[in-house]
């Protein structure tokens, strides 16, 4: 595939998972002083990070969130149970401190980026906030392509250089956060897409519509697929015609992730959506993903399952932002530590199972 | 019941939930910057906890593992896949540093008190470690009563203080936590009794034994309930006839966090019979107990249905020692800080639902 120089580098840079590391990772995890498997996925987790790392020991110092922010022209269709307006009031709450990825971002010690993706609004300078905006919200996709494939782009390039700057600066981790009225209706036309699945099933109530909501939302799901037709092997044209602008910018984080050889948490539906997007750019990509929890939205978990990632927590969450997965931060920084700092057996002076069983 | 001056006096200070408080919280999280019910499990769980602090905005400050460690007399029955010095060794292990349990807790930013309840070995004098010894291990409950009832009211005597202590102390989060050779066989022997579910289904492979191991397991439960047939509604009689020391210390525990309005977290298969005994003996008790994770063990979920209680993790962990109790520390004071700390929609300035939808 050729897009552009810088997306086309990056996926030239994902690759398979360091199965050395992996091996020697499993290997210290039967030496260590619990019965094997005692830890369940913790150990399971801890092996992935050190093919992921590709380090057998692999270390989390640093944790950011990626929060990226735009509006949908779709809301236009009645799709949603809240008013535009309240993505740049969400993205002030989120600038002042107020909002729940602030309080779970903190409880688990990770930074914020919060991007302006394509708020469909003027929004003030602040240090948190990074203007990335790529429009003022997308078209509405029951008419037409949500963006120009160069803006698709535009969005794949910017999230690969949020997540790969973090990374140089040290971050260990990245969570995918999102926010934007009207955005669980790409992000169910995308899971419908690309995991070729009917619409009715991929789509479920988002912030809270009603059943007249519920019937506009998968009226306007079913036009969008059917007008604009995207090819579901190609993301770029999923994300062009069906997608969003946060959407495609949490996509190109997931690929810059990868690209250097880091995890990026999975956090609900509409991460969920943009990693689907990224898998089907760079199949390799999803070995970096760590699916966080279990949405409430119904296609979460079908694009989950399609990718074959198992979601670490089920807290029936369905708020976006990122909470999700930052909730999980803790639970994969356990994974690694016990792999590093636990003592072995040996180290111990702790004696094995019993040779009579 | 009367049982003895300072269990009569603990069993009287466990209250109801505080239905005022919980009132307070479930009106507040309505106000919080988010769609009502879209943080799932956080939000019922930060409304729970008001109950417990009977405060409206409850705040978890400080946190301690209570972890218990004692001997079996049904090892000689061939029950473990491991054998009896691991007990003391794994306490060694506590003590340097070097267990699951350590590692943890320490990312939980957890305090952990080692008590020897009733290991069979002496053990030396250390600042973390406990003398609380009630006994060098149980009798052989598959023959005869695990201890007297003297014992077993010293046993929920001396948890009751630990946490009643700990808390005193200002902690406001208590985890459980076992350790002892032998311990899933008399777990299995009081969640079949207090469930009324046969042996066969109550009884895992604990820490790994074969099919041949499981049959004695089972075999040996199954007499043990027999010989010593205890009453399945009095708690302090299960614990006498087919109970262990850590067990019952942690039975105390319970009751004692119980008594200071305090949460307590049930760790795994152990922690959920010692869980099955303070409820037994004070059903209120069970108001302030917060499954940490579904373990691998079948009779754990058998218990905590039976207790209607659910696991807030699933990560097919099977290790004891108040692992999963540690580990879902963050996602309870994640849920006390989201109700406590985020901005409620006047404060921030942002639009609710619209009347519209």
């Amino acid at each position: 595939m050729q897009i552009s120089e810088i997306i086309d580098v990056t996926l030239a840079q994902i690759d398979n998972l360091d199965k050395a590391s992996m091996a020697s990772a499993r290997d210290r995890q039967s030496t260590l002083t619990k019965p094997l498997g005692s830890l369940g996925k913790l150990e399971e987790l801890s092996i992935l990070l050190a093919g992921i790392f590709s380090n057998p020991m692999p270390k989390i110092t640093k944790k950011t969130v990626i929060l990226a922010a735009g509006d949908h022209g779709v809301v236009a269709e009645g799709v949603s149970a809240y008013p535009q307006e309240v993505t740049p009031q969400m993205v002030y709450n989120f600038l002042s401190g107020g909002a729940a990825i602030n309080v779970l971002s903190k409880h688990a010690g990770a930074d914020i980026i919060v991007l302006d993706a394509g708020v469909a609004a003027d929004l003030p300078s602040h240090p948190l906030l990074r203007d990335v905006k790529i429009g003022r919200g997308t078209n509405n996709i029951a008419h037409g392509p949500a963006m120009t494939r160069d803006q698709a782009i535009q969005c794949l390039e910017t999230g690969i250089q949020s997540s790969q700057e973090a990374i140089d600066n040290g971050s260990d981790l990245i969570a995918c956060g999102d926010m934007g009225i009207g955005n669980t209706t790409p992000s169910s036309a995308i899971t419908s897409v690309i995991t070729n699945t009917d619409p009715y099933i991929t789509t479920g109530r988002g912030t809270g519509v009603d059943d007249s909501g519920l019937e506009k939302k998968v009226d306007a799901i079913k036009r969008a697929v059917n007008i604009n037709n995207p090819d579901k092997n190609n993301g770029l044209d999923i994300l062009t015609k069906i997608g969003g602008f946060e959407i495609g910018v949490l996509a190109g984080a997931m690929l810059g992730a990868a690209s250097r050889n880091r995890p990026v948490i999975i956090d609900g539906f509409i991460s969920g959506a943009a990693a689907l997007i990224a898998w089907t750019i760079s199949p390799n990509s999803r070995n970096y993903f760590i699916a966080a929890h279990k949405s409430v939205e119904p296609g979460h978990m079908i694009g989950l399952r399609a990718m074959d990632l198992d979601p670490l927590l089920d807290m029936e969450m369905r708020l976006g932002e990122g909470t999700g997965a930052v909730l999980a931060m803790h639970i994969i920084e356990a994974a690694a530590k016990c792999l590093t700092d636990m003592a072995t057996f040996a180290e111990a002076g702790v004696a094995g199972k019993s040779d009579s069983e």
